[in-house]
């Protein structure tokens, strides 16, 4: 999960995420709206008997509001928090597994404040069945399913492996990018994602406001995944005073064509 | 307001209560259900430029854990936040204006937690219109409406007060008694209350789980309600394992006939 405003658990439960499955939280800076439910969600995860390791990336002291709060109502969690503090500047991997690297990078705003760029591995080759032959041993399919070529015991080779093999399915990319002004720096970090979350706080008529409160309009969020060579762009933070956002994306789109809004409840879908 | 559980903020909009009427919060304990909507809503208020003062009465830590957040994000709040502490055991008066005084007293739960009682300063005579001379003076009125008896410069009795006006309206009281066990040290507290609000967490199949986690049954509720005279009962708090609550409120009227289940968005109206 990426930030954790005020009533994310009640929003999870609207739309039927299991609380349980969360596993990683990642936040990108101490603002309210960005952190102020974690506490209760965390609270809910204890009620409900969690006790498998919960994971919490973001600034230092993340951890001293958290442990304050368990302490007064005295709380001992039944499961272990692990933080990882994301205060260098540099951009760093703060997550990697099989299947997915995550990197932090620095925003600039007001405060504190750092994107993450989600990352699929390279994915195995598919196994062809119909090219596979009929005595084929498992361990050979374990070696064409890292991407090896086949040998037999006097190492001969037999099969290249894009002779058995599809290609592999495409590793997506995401990166989110909550409060910041427009800053070309963050480009590098960015850079060719399947999808872009970009903040657009503001409309073209805010555009000094969004400078002076380092937030960014519409405009600048398309400017950015434009540079990026971002494939689609996902607007998003809108100030309270766009009752109508088709301002925000019409403005964005006139910049960049493939930017969307991002609106409670929506579910945005990456191909492989 | 009485405790700011997550999400109040949102509920508060749902009902079309205006954040900037709230200038008293009264909190009964630290636990998260009772107090994590707190930081969100005046951080609301902040960003709806209020500038109007704040009270807010609870255990001493509650200023600690608000400073800490507000100190994170960088917040300068555009109001003052005056606190008033609750952690002395005994009773205390902790508001009192032209109209109404708030008591404080101790409840019996697994961290320091207190009760509040809202109490109505006894009020003016009405003016009986129909029974006042026509020359009357204003300063005469002001007279009547604060209970004196009217007389001539020469200090003869020109009128009784009851004579000109009618009997003032009841004075009303509310009794809070959020997350405590059956505890009979607190009737004096809200002895002959016009509507108790006492926590009703579990039905008579958990008394024991009631008893070890410092919570009370809907029976022990009504029976503090019979104990302490009061003229109705509201019951809340319930476990999440009640999904029907007629249990819960049969169990309460079994000892307790007034006794009434608080619901969300439900509205109870005390007569004058």
């Amino acid at each position: 999960m990426i930030d954790c405003g005020e009533g994310t658990q009640l929003r999870l439960g609207k739309y039927k995420v299991k609380i349980n499955r969360i596993d990683h939280i990642f936040l990108s800076h101490l603002h309210g709206d960005h952190y102020f439910g974690l506490i209760g969600l965390m609270s809910t995860m204890h009620l409900f008997g969690r006790t498998k390791p919960l994971y919490i990336y973001g600034p230092t002291p993340i951890k001293e509001i958290i442990d304050l709060q368990l302490k007064h109502s005295q709380t001992e969690l039944n499961f272990d928090v692990h933080y990882f503090f994301t205060d260098q500047t540099e951009s760093e991997i703060i997550f990697e597994n099989r299947d997915l690297i995550v990197k932090k990078f620095p925003l600039n705003h007001r405060i504190f404040c750092t994107g993450f760029r989600f990352e699929e591995k390279p994915k195995n080759p598919k196994i062809n069945k119909e090219k596979i032959p009929q005595d084929f041993s498992l361990s050979n399919i374990h070696k064409l399913k890292k991407g090896e070529d086949i040998y037999d015991e006097a190492g001969n080779l037999l099969f290249r492996n894009e002779e058995l093999t599809l290609p592999p399915k495409r590793s997506r990319s995401y990166a989110y990018c909550s409060d910041t002004k427009y800053d070309e720096s963050i480009l590098a970090y960015i850079s060719k994602v399947d999808l872009l979350y970009h903040e657009a706080t503001f409309a073209n008529d805010m555009k000094e406001r969004a400078e002076s409160t380092f937030h960014s309009t519409a405009e600048q969020a398309a400017r950015m995944a434009l540079k990026a060579k971002a494939e689609k762009l996902l607007l998003g933070h809108y100030s309270v005073r766009y009752r109508e956002l088709d301002i925000i994306l019409e403005e964005a789109r006139h910049i960049f064509s493939e930017s969307f809004l991002a609106m409670e409840g929506n579910i945005f879908e990456i191909e492989e």
